[in-house]
This record gives structure tokens, C-alpha cells and sequence, in this order.
């Protein structure tokens, strides 16, 4: 069986994804059911990716995912945001085109198909060089007839408030927002699970800025020597692995424009560094002009070398400048110049952006923790980063019998109550089943009440990854687990 | 001014919601965002339903917002999900029917707007009495031409994994999920702010059991001596006030039919209280036969009683029997029919749910403890519970300079850094205009740095109901806070 399957059936099997929803009718490409550990596992990544934002002074909003046409064609979305479609005529099947296209720059598409005379992959038919536009939002109407869409990022709908972000911070310049949410894009044929959905969660910051205090920007100081892997323009192609240099060093050799982008860079880097993906696993790679879109002033990628998929693209930062503010001035008539102290100047300001999604980090946590040797010797182990566990604790009594249970269950409620930790309890089966079943979810720690718990008051806990114990007395346990969730280790 | 609108001013003031949204293109009735407090006001009830269901072995799970047509022709959603709707020929306006009938139980809407010849609130021609179907439901399409619709509640989609569930509880009923997601509603005419919306939260909890465990329901028990403020639908229509009596006596009464729905009622009893809604301003109102929807074997609302709309509904919790497992049976051709091991024989289990959304009780949150009379004197103090504010801690060096905001931006840091507490930091205005514009905002407390703080290493925490204030060594802040928090005083 492939790895990519293999890893399927695992999250599958042990209540992480399940789909593609509705599976009972069927399932329909792109649509999955965080199940109840997958679940716990998201809401840990994306309180985790909160805490990182808030942490550097940026503040969360939530926006509406759906807006009126004219918010669609002011940002370009709704003329631009678009796949090509080939459809074979026979058996009425379609494909996104650019999936037959192995060379890049491929202009003339149509050409390409009448040329090459690809096949349906459905039933063998030569596909139809007359290409279809087809545009990946999702339409719908609000009251009876006005035309509306679904956002396809979190994007356009955080600019939209600058005024009232500009009043709420107190006219100063710059600030950072932050948005965690639903987007949706009707994709033709959604693959590789959570890594292309049609309904997914977006994570995407802003910096509102003016131009001038890109390059005098404080929070950089901060990270100026941080060493991080870049794949520039002309290293690529050319089979060359990442540099690591200094943002400092990036500055000067202008691989970055400002000091305020390379702040951004910087807080990506240790965003995926902080889900505990190995540095030799992350790099950034600098789009290439012919694919760099016209409004962005500086864009690299994040990539994650996955395990089933290779280098995945995971985050965007892009410097948008005053691009995005300025079409929704026009279409809307409402100025967005602002006051800048600095200069005595009325402004419009730019936009710094982190733009990605939290399925991706979460499929790379699947992807990059799941031990397949481990698999091999009879047991999986799914080795995330204990502080995102779905289930940090586990509690299981012994046998269920001899008044174990009972203190077993009194040890439950306590964690329960006196701390925000996930715990669990279970009481079926053998404890060495016990243990494998939550080694394999990804549960930090098993607590296990036996014999020698009635006498001494003391209970063990046991690791998840080494199988090390320890003996704990009851009244240390709280402070034992959090010591071990913050060091990863006894 | 009207309270409510005193009210949504000082929502969008303040930075809790802006809207209707896109506001700079006029805004659509329905759709607002949550601005920086509002948004960690939101975060903070959210995690508050998500920890209370948790506690009580609920399990969360994230099903998609969309699902395909047949979907909701089995849940009944794409016949019956409807409203009536009126049109002004004249100027074109449309209206819900049932906004302009008082009476209860009018049975011929097209003869009641025939007679009553009722004008149009926007031109004051005669409305048509030619109504119009309305679904509430968000159409939109999947790939190139499938029909499919966004939910308009969480429920359906967290019904149709109950195979899987089932798998991964080990065959063990009952048990119990939950989920808390977007939901949509084409409202015709929204209003209310945020008790109406196109666009909301649902959080909704299932227990799936079968119909004989219904009343062997032990974690009943726990709860059988809990008063619950009822409304019968006997007493209702007689100005009669909510009677408590305990979950044992209603049952007695007959109520309630079932332990399990008891508990149900209980736990939805119990999250409201938690979110620190006074007993008196809470009560159960049965749905009156004539209202109940032909699945639902109970049904019983939890209400609020608002200072700005009086009592309305917040909660729905309805025995929902087997009836929407049989017809995604009968419509998927899957078996729904699982081993009940208690009497041997393979059943459809029933579902008993608590159905609500975030909005309403953030709303509630909202106009319970804005304090009106504070207000009047020149001050106001939002004083939601300390435990959901969404700033918990206020650093403010009480000027900026003499290394006064040294030491206070080091007791910021060491706040974000070693606590999950949500701080801010503040140093503009004198420091009583700041203590106001805290309390505005609903934050639990202020630490001042002042000139004694640089000589005894102290800080004023000052509490913001009550203004009191104590001096805390820099060592024990965090302590104190944390106490204070669980606590609510000093």
C-alpha cells in the first residue's frame, strides 16, 4: 500500500478525518469531517497560531465570509480569480487544465490540448481543446435577488474595516489584524485530502503601513540576525537547496525590500518552527516574476517538505502595497487616506500579509509525526508536539475492579475541573492495548491507577514516545503534567 | 435615544461589532463583524460552551457547511425550511408575511393581507396578498452544475457521521457530540442586531441513545435535585411567571417524558447560569403544541429576559426520537440500525438535542451588563463576568518616562509570556481617562506602574466594578490575578 494511503486509513481509523462528507451519500471531493481527535488537534493549532499573533500585538477579527458582488469585483476576484476547465465530451467529465501541463509557461492552452490530444482520464476520450474559464467562488444570493459570494480567502473581507481599525487603534499606524475562518472555493477536482479542499479554515494577518515606515520598523530589530532558508529567484531550478542567512544578510543582498516584510517573514518562520517542524523541513521560496501576480510588490512562500507530497507550499507573505485599499476607495467612494504624522500627509496605506490556511499545518503534523517504523514493528505512533495533543492525558484504571475505578474516576474529575487539559478516560480492554490506542492519537501522557495506587497514593505516568515511567503521588500529579507539556520530557 | 440604540452605539464604539458589513459600500442587513473585543468576548464563550460539553464527555466535531441537495431533501430542510414572504408591487419590496400579523394562529395568510389591505413600510401601497415561498437556505453549486445548499444549523451535518461515531465510541451508546460552526440563514428582513443574522455561530450537542435508555439514564442523577424555572404550556398565555420546581418533580409532573431529557435540560440550565445570567432572567417555556414541528417529541426553549427585546429564545432542546436517522436511512440507503447489547436486538437510535447559537447569548452578555446607570453618570462600565472578559488585564504606566514604562512594558511581556491571559498595554491619556476607557471595554482589572513601583517593586491592581484597589508585589501578580479571576474580588 502507498504512504499517502496508509496515511489516510490512519486518520481515518482513529477518529482524525473522516470523508469525504457526506460519505453516506456518496462523499463529494473536497469536503471532510474533523473527527473527534482531529478536532481537538485543530482547535490546538489554531489557539496556538492565536497566541503567536496576539503575542506580537496583532488583533483578531471576525469578519462576514459572505459580501455583495461589487466587493468581488473590486478586488479582482470575481474577474480574475478563476481555472481553466477542459471537459471531455463524452462521458461529460472536467479537469483543471493546468493538471495535464507538466511544462511551466505553457501560454497557449488550448493549443496544447488540440496538440497533445490528451485523454479523459475517465473514459479515454480525447479532452476538448475549447477551454472553459470557470471561477472558484462559491455564488449564492442574499434576500431574493441580489448576487453574492463566498469568500475564497479571509483576505478582502479583513481590509474592508481599515477606517474603523484606524479609529479603534487610535489613528497610529502601523497596526496588525488577524483573521481565523471559513473560505471556500469550488475547486473542479479537489485532491491529495486536506491539502486542496473546497471548504477550509484560513489563518491570515495584516499590517496596515504606511510606505515610509517599512524601513523604520522596531519589532524587525528583534529578529535581524534570525537565520533563515531562502530560495531565491535564481537559485531555482537549478536542483540548489536553501541558504540559511540572516534577515540582516536577505536585506542587504536584497533579497527583501523592507525591514517590515522581513518581519513577517520572521514571524512565519517561527510560527512552523513553534509546530515542532524540523528546520531542515521548512524553506521559503521567493515566487518567480512570471508567476508573481501584478499587485504583489514582494511575495515568497513558505514550503514544508512533506513526507507523501514533497515541498508543499503552506503560507504566502506578500507585500500587497497600497493596492487593495485603493480599488476599494474607487468602487466605493469612501476615502482610505489617512493622516500620517510622519510627514504631515494624507495616505493610503499598504498592506503586509501572512495569508494561509490551517489544514495544511495540520495535514504536515499528520504527515511529518505519524512513525511509520514504529507502524512496521506492529504499533503507529503519532508523535506531535505534546502541546498540541488532542488528548493531553489519559486515565486508566487498571482492572475495574477492587475500588480502582473509583479512584481511577476521582483522579478524571479532578483534571477535569481544576485544569484546561484535555483529559480522557478508558477502561476497556488490556493495558497494553490501552496504551497502544493512545500512543496512536497522539495522547502526551497515560496516567494509570493499579494496586500499589490504593496503598501509597500514587499513581504512574507513563510517556508517550519512550514508554518511560514514573511514579507520581497523587497530590503532584497537576504540577508533574503541566512540567511535562511545557519540557516535553520528565 | 432608545436603549437598544444606546446599546449597538456602544457596541460599535467600543470595538465589539461593526456592521451592518461591508460598511463602506453601504452594508447588507444580517452581516457584521466582530470587531478586537468583540472577537475575544466571542473566543472566550465559545471556549466556555466547548469546556462545559467537554466536561460532560461531549465530543466536538467540524462537519462541512455544505452539503448536496439530497441532503436537505432528507432532513426536510429543502421543502419545509421555508418562509412566507410579502411583496410590494409598487416599489418592490419584499417582507416576511408573519411580521405583520399579531394574532396568533392566522391559518389563511393570503386572506388575512386580502382583508387588512396592509401597507408597505417602504412606499404605503397595499402589499399583494399573492405570497411567496421562501427558502432560508443558501443555495449555491459544487463543481460545474451540482446543486447543493450552506447548512442553516449545525444539527443535519452532525447527524450523518453517526456510523462513524459509532465506531469510534466502541459500540457503546449513549454518547455525545457537539459542534460549534457557522450556520446561514437567507433572512428575508434581518433586524435586531444580533439576534436576527444571515450569518451566525451554532453550537448545538447531540446524545445519541437508543428510546429504552431514555430513563436509565444515570447522569441524571447528579442533577434530579436542580430547580428549573418552568413555563408549562398550560400556564402560558395567563401572565403567569415561570414556577421552579427540581428535575424530579417536572418528571413526576409529567413534564418531561425522559431522564435523559432531563439532563439535557439541566446542562443547558447550567450554561447559561455560567455564563452569569441571573436565575430570574432565565426560564424554560414549553413549546405549545400547536407550535411544536411534528418530529419534535419534547420540545422546551431556554429563554432570556433582555433589557432591550424582553424574553427571547435562546435555546432550543428537543427530543428529536429516530426520526432523522430513519430518513437519511430511507434516502441513503445506508443502514442506520445498530446492536442495542441491552435487549439484543439491532435499533435506530434516537437523538435528544440542545440546539443554540453564540450570537444571542453574546448579545444577552451584551445587554445584561452594560450598566445603563453608570452610564447616565458620565461612565460606562460593561460588567461581564470576569471569567469571559475579553481583556483580562490592563498594563498602563501611569506616565511615560523616568523608567516608569520600562518597568511596565517588562510586566507586559512577562503576562503574555507566561500566562494564557489576554493583556493589554496602554499609555496614552492620563491614567483615570484610561482606568474609564478599561472599564468601557469590560477588562478585569488594571495594573498601574507608578514612582512607588520603582523603589518597593509594587503595582496597583484595580479592580473594575467596584474601583478598589490593592498593592501586589511585582512577584505575586501573577498569582493575584489568577485568583482574582477565579474569584471575582480581591
Amino acid at each position: 500500500m502507498e504512504e499517502t494511503e496508509k496515511l489516510l486509513q490512519f486518520l481515518q481509523k482513529e477518529g482524525f478525518i473522516w470523508g469525504p462528507e457526506p460519505e453516506i451519500y456518496g462523499g463529494k471531493a473536497g469536503f471532510y469531517t474533523y473527527a473527534p481527535m482531529g478536532k481537538l488537534l485543530k482547535n490546538n493549532v489554531e489557539n496556538y497560531i492565536r497566541k503567536h499573533f496576539q503575542e506580537e500585538n496583532f488583533w483578531e477579527v471576525e469578519c462576514p465570509t459572505i459580501m455583495p458582488k461589487i466587493v468581488w469585483k473590486a478586488s479582482g476576484h470575481l474577474d480574475s480569480f478563476t481555472d481553466k476547465v477542459v471537459e471531455c465530451k463524452n462521458c461529460s467529465s472536467s479537469f483543471k487544465a493546468d493538471e495535464f501541463v507538466d511544462e511551466i509557461n505553457v501560454k497557449d492552452l488550448k493549443k496544447f490540448f488540440k496538440e497533445k490530444k490528451i485523454k479523459c482520464p475517465n473514459c479515454g476520450s480525447v479532452l476538448s481543446p475549447d477551454l472553459k474559464e470557470h471561477n472558484l467562488m462559491m455564488k449564492t444570493t442574499i434576500g431574493l435577488d441580489e448576487e453574492a459570494y463566498f469568500r475564497p480567502e479571509t483576505a478582502t473581507t479583513t481590509y474592508l474595516p481599515f477606517k474603523r481599525y484606524y479609529e479603534h487603534f487610535r489613528k497610529k499606524l502601523p497596526f496588525g489584524v488577524f483573521q481565523i475562518g471559513k473560505a471556500y472555493r469550488n475547486e473542479i477536482s479537489p485532491r491529495k485530502s486536506l491539502i486542496r479542499l473546497r471548504e477550509f479554515i484560513q489563518a491570515e494577518a495584516q499590517m496596515f503601513i504606511f510606505e515610509k515606515q517599512k524601513n523604520s520598523f522596531k519589532k524587525y530589530e528583534k529578529y535581524k540576525n534570525l537565520k533563515i532558508p531562502l530560495l531565491p529567484e535564481e537559485a531555482q531550478g537549478k536542483k540548489e537547496q536553501a541558504k540559511k542567512i540572516t534577515l540582516n544578510e536577505a536585506l542587504k543582498k536584497k533579497h527583501f525590500k523592507s525591514k517590515a516584510y522581513a518581519y513577517a517573514i520572521a514571524l512565519t518562520y517561527e510560527l512552523f518552527k513553534g509546530l515542532g517542524i524540523e528546520e531542515k523541513n521548512i524553506r521559503f521560496r521567493e515566487h518567480p516574476s512570471a508567476e508573481k501576480i501584478f499587485y504583489a510588490y514582494e511575495a515568497w512562500d513558505l514550503e514544508v517538505k512533506l513526507n507523501t507530497f514533497g515541498w508543499t507550499e503552506m503560507v504566502g507573505v506578500h507585500d500587497r502595497t497600497d493596492y487593495d485599499l485603493k480599488q476599494h476607495q474607487k468602487f466605493s467612494n469612501q476615502p482610505m487616506s489617512v493622516f500620517n504624522i510622519e510627514n504631515n500627509e494624507k495616505e493610503i496605506p499598504n498592506i503586509i500579509e501572512i495569508a494561509f490556511g490551517c489544514d495544511r499545518p495540520i495535514y504536515a503534523l499528520f504527515d511529518l509525526f505519524y512513525d511509520v517504523k514504529s507502524r512496521e514493528k506492529g504499533k503507529t505512533i503519532f508523535k506531535v508536539p505534546v502541546h498540541l495533543s488532542p488528548v493531553k492525558i489519559a486515565v486508566l484504571p487498571l482492572v475495574n475492579k477492587d475500588k480502582i475505578p473509583e479512584m481511577a474516576e476521582s483522579i478524571y474529575k479532578e483534571l477535569n475541573e481544576n485544569t484546561d487539559l484535555t483529559v480522557s478516560y478508558d477502561d476497556t480492554a488490556s493495558i497494553g492495548k490501552r496504551y497502544l490506542r493512545q500512543t496512536m492519537k497522539g495522547t502526551a501522557l497515560c496516567l494509570t491507577v493499579d494496586y500499589d495506587s490504593l496503598k501509597d497514593k500514587t499513581v504512574t505516568l507513563r510517556e508517550r514516545d519512550t514508554g518511560k515511567q514514573i511514579r507520581v503521588k497523587r497530590k503532584d500529579i497537576i504540577e508533574k503534567v503541566n512540567l511535562f507539556l511545557k519540557k516535553g520530557k520528565f
